[in-house]
């Protein structure tokens, strides 16, 4: 079954369950009642005060106030980059189509992690370009498949999500974000570091991106894609790129033509955000939740699913993976635990080939805790029943 | 020159002026002084009451409240079409691009009027699509020439923006509407129909627009778009697609993967407000400017220019398209205008070839009554000094 097909499945699946009574696992929302409303008004009312606001930009790479609060964000992350070397997107969905859209066409192939972003292998198919999967263990890509994907497959660039990864909240090892590097850096190969998730870690340590690693070389080699849609709020759809002013250069050519530039009340509003509120403080607090939401998954997957089980520890992110019974089709699963009001990600989505292992997707920030108990509770009592039939 | 390069040479000549003192009939602007400042402010509050509004959306077709007020406002221009067969766009430019991207690739070819909007040809070059231009009077694109093109090229569909068009003002006959669709429709061949301005216009005549031509044929052959950027606030950027179940089903997933979906805050306050202000009042105060600001601009060019140029009529839109003496090099003209503190937009873009008249297109809607008067006769005396030169 193609990608597409498979999700055409997955939408009528889904469709199927009502949205209000379902206990949603699937998507990668953050929690509603933790979205900053009052604050987000607040900024939008302030962007609206300037009447210059509604016309159009001539700055096709987002508000320059915006670019120069991201170019203070990122130095806490150890990204020194100047506001110039920043387009703002709409979402980090639309930094990644352009940077497909500039580097690949119909035919070429492109590197990605297995299990991968399930959205970026749509769109890859969608545009006729061919994912390959390279071999992937817990650190990260493994070294010499990379080595080997690269010269059979002269990719166009390696798509990755290494902290906290999109399904499995892999964090790549230190040594293997180097090697990546240093293998796509001797082939000429550009890096899309997907990192909608790095803020939300539970621990305090820095864990350097690929665009960090790659300072020595001017970053040539890695295009660093991130959002606000996971710590502010989704629906102001504002993503961006950093990129050495070559890539950039490009980049926002085709976002001027394809969009002039993104929604500049968003942007004015979330710079607003960044200048009068405290970003980190109020990632504590959605660390904080978000960890006690997992720890709630977790307790409760010890109780009832500990002994058929196994899944990731996420030490960040948004995901829980769980390996379950090579036994159990995934996608019957889900149609019965929809039944039983319940949803997930089923794991074969993530994989452009044949998967490792029977895995599913569990989102842990959306649904309330009491929620996410009696959710995994049903998801358990019809794993049981179904493992016990077959 | 290819587009591009001749491109980045306008953009080093209008940064040379510094935007402050600069009369600009350059771009598509609105007028600054015309912006629903107040009624926008509004819409937004009233959007973000709802707690909701800041989660993402689940509908990448766009919020379902602005797809009815939309599908209720192209009623009014004998439309008739339900909210789902409408898709919202970041402005009407990604709608140009969705619908490049769906139906073309590298290689392909579009037919495109002569002259015709300037950006579509340095979209289309950009993705490596050819553009080939139709001949074209002022009752639109030649039957015969359509025809052949067809024949010859085998397009992936023909570009139009058949009222008040971009450059020239341009409105299509009925007669060369239908027998477009006509021929498109017997070879198969798809019509983009760009509509920014159809609402922009100084009489009140109904000119039927391609869509509506089409709809005995269930709308296969015309895709409608059109967007609230000229009308209400180009910032909102908030766009739309009018399409059959079938063409907008494959735009829907193809926005679905490359943002999502469109800012559903921005998406919200316009829905705002086309339920609670009168758009069409708004309107008829914004033609009636715009229509005095033409005045003012013919009316100093009769006086300065009267014997040396000619221009079109406008009955709407934002644009007036002069043909200067073939003598005159309009980049030229441009270099010294700028030095003089006045901009335009240089005819030769407009074309995907070489042109047949020298033109340039002088906006009138952007700059106030006053400095119109101002800058054609500062564009007119550096028209004069260079005519004496050559």
């Amino acid at each position: 079954m193609s990608p597409v097909d498979n999700g055409n499945l997955l939408q009528k699946l889904l469709k199927k369950a009502s949205s209000e009574s379902l206990i949603s696992f699937t998507a990668g929302f953050p929690a509603n009642d933790m979205l900053p409303v009052e604050e987000i008004r607040k900024c939008y009312e302030k962007a609206l005060k300037d009447h210059q606001i509604l016309q159009y930009s001539t700055d096709s790479k987002g508000n320059r106030s915006l670019r120069e609060e991201i170019s203070k964000r990122l130095k806490h992350k150890h990204i020194i980059i100047t506001s110039d070397n920043i387009l703002v997107t709409t979402g980090s969905s639309q930094a990644i189509d352009l940077i497909t859209r500039i580097t690949a066409a119909k035919g070429d192939v492109v590197l990605v992690e297995r299990p991968t972003y399930q959205e970026v292998l749509k769109s890859l198919h969608q545009q006729g370009i061919q994912a390959v999967g390279v071999q992937s263990d817990w650190e990260g890509m493994l070294p010499e498949d990379v080595e080997e994907k690269i010269r059979t497959f002269r990719p166009k660039f390696v798509y990755v999500n290494p902290t906290f990864g999109n399904p499995n909240g892999k964090v790549w090892s230190i040594e293997r974000r180097k090697q990546l590097i240093q293998l796509c850096k001797a082939a000429g190969v550009l890096i899309l570091e997907d990192d909608p998730y790095g803020d939300l870690r539970f621990q305090s340590m820095h864990i350097p991106s690929l665009y960090e690693l790659d300072e020595a070389s001017d970053h040539a080699t890695v295009v660093y894609v991130s959002t606000f849609s996971k710590i502010i709020a989704p629906a102001v759809r504002v993503g961006y790129i950093a990129a050495n002013p070559t890539i950039l250069q490009s980049l926002v050519q085709l976002q001027h033509l394809s969009v002039i530039h993104s929604g500049t009340i968003d942007q004015q509003a979330i710079s607003h955000y960044l200048q009068n509120y405290d970003l980190d403080k109020r990632n504590a607090l959605l660390v904080k939740e978000y960890q006690s939401r997992l720890n709630e998954m977790e307790d409760e997957l010890v109780v009832q699913l500990g002994n058929e089980v196994k899944w990731n520890k996420p030490t960040g992110g948004i995901y829980l993976w769980m390996e379950i019974s090579p036994d159990i089709d995934s996608m019957q699963l889900l149609e019965d635990s929809l039944a039983n009001g319940v949803s997930y990600f089923p794991g074969h989505f993530f994989y452009v080939d044949e998967p490792d292992v029977n895995g599913i997707r569990l989102n842990f920030t959306f649904t309330s805790k009491e929620k996410i108990r009696t959710g995994i509770r049903k998801l358990a009592q019809v794993y049981q029943e179904m493992k016990a039939s077959v």
